[in-house]
């Protein structure tokens, strides 16, 4: 009754001329009058208040894969009706009011998956707008710090799936129901610069379901790295890392540089270890193929050292000393293998074996000196370790290319 | 009327002597009485307030190229006119009021482009400077962290175009109208100290155009860097490394120091890439050109490591094995090249063939020895990559010039 | 009386349409009336409240060994009577009310061994849930900063045992008493995402048990470490260093090549120390075994180049100087180890000697050159090296093992 | 008037045993009748309230070159007259009050150029004490982070003036008049620990000497950075490498080390740049000379490295090749130097010259072979470089010097 | 008069059954009827409040030698009478209040020797304990940050005296007193877990003497760094590569591998250096032993590669030049000192000597060749620098002891 009577009196000052300021501080002072902000705002209160929220990014600030953390900038935009706060706009002329946020009842809306204390949404600064029929629009605008569990396992062409969920901390859903807008996607941009390193690849959301439960609204990124700047000052530099360090076997062991070059590639290998180990996440759990690549690519360079150890001490081996089996084996390997692949060359040692064969026929044993079995041991195992560098390098994109698509 | 009351009685005391602190208390009062702080203050709540800003530069912070941020020192000085905080100056004699910031309205603008959460502007420490013609003067002195999106590409030779957005966020353009001043420019420096690398090329402002959007007013800060740090401590050293590794070629096989040079060479720019890695920002979007130069840098270094490795290999070959065709055609290259270029050295060595020609003259074939291709891939190599380098740094220049102008 | 006065006006109004937003406020005055928030919730002052308390994990941001932190996010659900909250839940229907954190009275728990200034829990976002009894329940999410005396001797092996404990500080155990919930665990888990480093091994929670003393209640986490990435990045390079620098005594002295390796060896470790030396804490109590094996290596490697210089002094040492008894002692076990290990090798030097004897039958004395000396250290350094470096990993292996279980 | 009953009334109240609280109290609650403290406490309004501040250093925490910033603890000593907290002392017996800062007017002093956002000054723990005459004391104790503009060019014997300003941020000079102390220095000390690492030469103090503009103080430290720490481990480390980058020059062709030895030394010099790196101030507007130094001794080490490559292919030349002119040039440079400088030398030379004479005499053109131009270039370069060396040490010691006087 | 007959009225009630709530807040509510929170609880106002004050340290968080501070966690038992709070235990049965810490007056205890803006202690969170004799109990647990003059000279083996200070910042003496507890010592230990690196030696505590000057405890604690941890990351690899770079005179100069050597170790030095140098504090006033040992270690590593390529250039000189008598004085005292060394030696060299005597009794002149000088410089710089290196150590030992008892 008394809102009519209010109304009445209060028409017959708008009319004068326009709205003014006299109107607005005696609606607002008409509505907070006896209004509690304690309270939810449905006069009856066995109903739910139907709170829609949807987000609107601004920034992705930062993905952690370490701390598995998503830092992002973003407002949302919430609404809800609020039965208490309810006035004719066509007797007022007034189609809106501004209320500090503090003065009405909001939601408890926070953010369920941070990584911090809980903040209550907006501050201060924030004015509500109110409508008529009680409709409250807040659009407070954040930093959210949420958990994000990751897999790197396809670092640096990895895609996270990120949730960033808001939870009405302590009514039930059958108090305040959380919902996403009926039209319109849930995650929206606003004024949206690309980050540097993380592409949006799709957006989505999703409401609690059941009906008894915590009554949340989910809000998910579907985030692409992009792989450039990590393909450039990660992967590149260890590939070719791996194709210097088979060059161990194609420096002759005469040249004298064969140990202080393999030693110094594994050095290069430490280095570059210091420097991608501060960029890749310390994780026990699933470990990036990149880090079991780069681990295969240092015992490679390990075992090629230690070959060339031994190979170095065969290579200055006493001549009188006779040649082993083995050894023996590996040269005919080396042999075979070069028959196979160049017939010329085979041709021209064929001849020269020719050649010996006049002086002696059984020569064949004789002329294995240990220098050629050094010189078996570099073509062997170059080859071999391409080979195996080959493979690995392979089934590294193989795989990467199934993390991607 | 009872503002008119009242100034006729304030103004017979305040005749007596000057200006009392009474005096000051009661028109504050007066003024104070009625007035709702949550309230525009115009008298017609049809008419927007009109707001005018400027933004008075004190310290660029932080340039970070990472986090995409400009962070700056300044403050706003915004003026609007309080239609209910007016006094006949005349009357009272009181030319100046100051208010607490919390007592009176003031327009909810925060960086729109900002990282953090919005944060009132100014605080508990403000007076507001009000005048007699309800003209109010609020200078609120801020850190300002505002999203830019920077393009490294010419790094450090680039420039960055920044904007700061500032907004009235709960308010529409029709209600509180952002506007720059009407004479002198939107951007002043105050107190400015020029940052150690980063000059201000010129500054600019703006405002939302459409009637009905959000009232903004946006200041730009064209920013070019320093390069010089950059040259010296980033650029100068990579060209450096690229000049060294090419002397891989210079040095003669038979020194026994070519593949622990380049290797050492390479070692080096590994860790040279650990201190620039850390300066270079993390960015998959643009690379910049110093980046891909960079890295074009290192795959030159790994191909003269192949080829020297390649070439020592050749270089101690038994002397035994025949040359190929292919190997005689680097040699018939290089004597091609090293007759256009000294005619002496061509003379001297026709000299010496002619004298060979006397013991046999198709000896030309048989003249080529291994050690005669390794010294010739030397010299090949050596042209070559030495084209390249400066075809790349002159590529890498011309861009950066383009950068620049 | 006045409240049964009261609940039977109440209880008319509310029949009328279910319960009405006055309903809520009036029982909320109703209740508010006269409660103080500054006195314990009991109605005779010689009783305790029982306060319950359980520990909800969400996440663990961080376990910081250097620092001795443990870092978790949780919440707490605390509940307790409030006598002065009660109401007659089938006269008004309210079957709950919502207060705000500030209006009523909550027991002023904190978290006992932190690290930072005690922190109210909760804050301004909190509505607490009381029911007709008066239960109230509160659920503040925090970060929880703790200490932790971490034991890190099995390190990277290590699980750790982490006290979260929570005191009623200014209240004694007779005024306010906390304790676990009767039934169900003390810690559960909520929306947790598994630590990419750290696993949960085991739960527990106590409470303080005599009477007279403070009133906590102490949430345990047991944590293991997963060992995978530093297994990959710490150890696997460590172990592979170790066998790296046992190569010094496989290059033969005539390469070269012997002291720059050692040394680039040495360097390598260095290298691989300062990565290393920013993940393991700055620990002087107690060292981790890892960090002694370090040492341990890096003492090994030293030795290792000590005893190459010198045994590359004797190398080249002129011919002409004899052979002393101890570097002819040397070239005894060597001869005498490898006798043992092969015997054809036995029988062909025999034969050797053999042929030499018939020169001189005593020549067996002077058949020892230093390059024999030189050749004997190494093979005898690279067993006893070897010996050693095997022994100490598996020490090493034996003892994590010890404290994995 | 009714503060004269007042005391009348009061003073009776007193004299009956010493002060008591009521007494205290009532003074209090009289003063505090009708007190704003939100105008200015001067009874002529037209008058300035002259505030007199000094400066009372307890700490320098941080010399911040890159950010140029200057952190300091301190308090600042601040006084005024508040004619409105006037009491008669002979009356009432009370030489002093103390009120909480909110409580009575305070000049709103900022840190004018700070980089943070203003801030008030003291808070909520101070009380003001306020003597009879109205006189009030207050000493608010802050961290002040101002700008200070640096010039790092003889660092690391550089000298800093930094201004710390405080304005009155919202008042004219005419309406708050800030001051310094009339008797005594403008800066005291207050529990000052010496800095390790800056020491403060003088202190001084200004005022803003218009009478129209803001009202300011400044505050200026003179800072002295000591150069020790930076001698030992910048300077001496530079100077070292650059002795020992001369060395190359020293070990003679044949030895087989030269470039393995210079590529060393350059990748040291890699190394020690990413420690300096760290240490020296990102800043392209004014270089350091230690920069510029370090710079030209990178540049002298490639040059070195250069020449000797070059050198080296030289070394190796077939002897069948004709010595050129400019290297006989070279040669003789270098004999008639040597000559210069040892006579004992020529003599020697000169004998095998003669020697050779008698073969043939005009062999003083086939006696310089590549070898003796390798040795010169060596003899002359080491000079060359060494000189150059020694210049540019110089003229650093003599920039330097001038930094300091 | 009031008091009294409120405890009369209030005595018959409790009697009834045990104390009930409204007893406390009647007696709450009673206290705090005209009571003042900004006047010094003393009837007399001329007496001074008696304030007791120890120190519970609960953590050591940091000691960090740069910024020199310590950072504890502790809590202050504070403990003063306030004689308002004054009632009568026998009549109302209570012997104990509690009162929320902005309720009543404490003192403005602040810490002194802080680096941060001063903070009132404690906070919302804490309850006061009054005990019906007006003894207040308020027990801050916060986190000092407190300044501290670190010597590092003895790093790492110093010891530290910190002091903790707290003042009551506006008050004096007179009229606020600090005090320590008459009984007991000053320091307690609360829930205290060990540092990792900092012991605690001992405790003490101390109050400004004079009855004039500012009221202040000082709570002091000495602080022992345990020194394994430094010891195995910073001297030992020192030390070993002290003896490392040494080794560069025991590989003989025909091995070719002396100055790759040499240098490799100065990297390795320069990589440590790097390591170090983040874990020493920068401090130019006093210098810590162990960086001057560290320096003077890279003095020897630098004189090591200066003679080195020095004696590599005689080594390599041509044999016809004639032996300086300079380096002849180098090879007698090497032959001098070696025939003191071992006479079996010298013997065999008589021997030698004595042979070549046969032919030319005057060759003693002739029979040193600039192997024998190289040789020589070898013998005589090992053991002058072994020596050296030695006394270095020794020195350093020596003053450790020193700076330890």
């Amino acid at each position: 009754m008394k809102l009519v009577v209010f109304i009445v009196v209060f028409s017959k000052v708008c009319t004068v001329y326009g709205i003014t300021v006299e109107d607005y501080k005696n609606l607002q002072k008409h509505l907070m009058t006896n209004y509690s902000n304690k309270v939810r705002p449905v006069k009856n209160q066995d109903h739910a208040v139907q709170v829609t929220a949807s987000f609107h990014l601004s920034d992705i600030n930062d993905v952690d894969a370490v701390q598995q953390q998503l830092v992002t900038t973003a407002y949302l935009s919430i609404l809800w009706i609020d039965e208490l706060l309810v006035w004719d706009q066509e007797i007022t002329n007034i189609d809106r009011l501004y209320f500090k946020q503090k003065d009405i009842w909001t939601p408890d809306i926070v953010l369920k998956n941070g990584v911090k204390k809980f903040e209550e949404l907006g501050g201060e600064v924030y004015y509500l707008e109110v409508f008529p029929n009680g409709e409250v629009h807040w659009m407070p605008y954040q930093v959210f710090e949420s958990k994000c569990d990751m897999d790197i396992t396809y670092f640096p062409f990895d895609t996270q799936v990120c949730d960033i969920t808001f939870i009405s901390w302590s009514f039930f859903k059958l108090e305040v129901n959380m919902m996403l807008p009926e039209s319109g996607p849930p995650v929206y941009f606003y004024d949206f610069n690309e980050n540097s390193v993380w592409g949006i690849e799709s957006t989505g959301g999703r409401r609690s379901q059941s009906h008894i439960a915590d009554s949340t609204v989910t809000f998910t990124l579907h985030l692409r790295r992009k792989p450039l700047y990590y393909v450039m000052n990660l992967i590149l530099p260890v590939v070719l890392l791996g194709v210097i360090s088979l060059l161990v076997f194609v420096i002759p062991a005469d040249a004298g540089e064969k140990m202080s070059f393999a030693v110094t590639v594994f050095l290069s290998f430490a280095v570059f270890l210091s420097i991608i180990s501060m960029q890749l996440p310390v994780n026990s759990e699933n470990t990036s193929l990149l880090g079991v690549y780069l681990v295969f690519q240092m015992s490679i360079a390990v075992a090629i050292i230690i070959i060339s150890a031994f190979q170095l001490r065969l290579h200055h081996r006493c001549e009188e000393r006779k040649v082993g089996t083995f050894y023996r084996g590996i040269v005919n390997i080396e042999r075979c293998l070069r028959c196979v692949k160049s017939c010329s060359d085979n041709n021209s040692k064929k001849k020269y074996n020719w050649r010996n064969d006049s002086y002696e026929p059984k020569v064949d044993y004789d002329d294995v000196s240990w220098k050629d079995v050094s010189s078996a041991i570099d073509f062997v195992c170059f080859w071999t370790m391409l080979f195996f560098g080959i493979i690995a390098t392979t089934v590294l994109v193989v795989y990467m290319n199934n993390g991607i698509s």
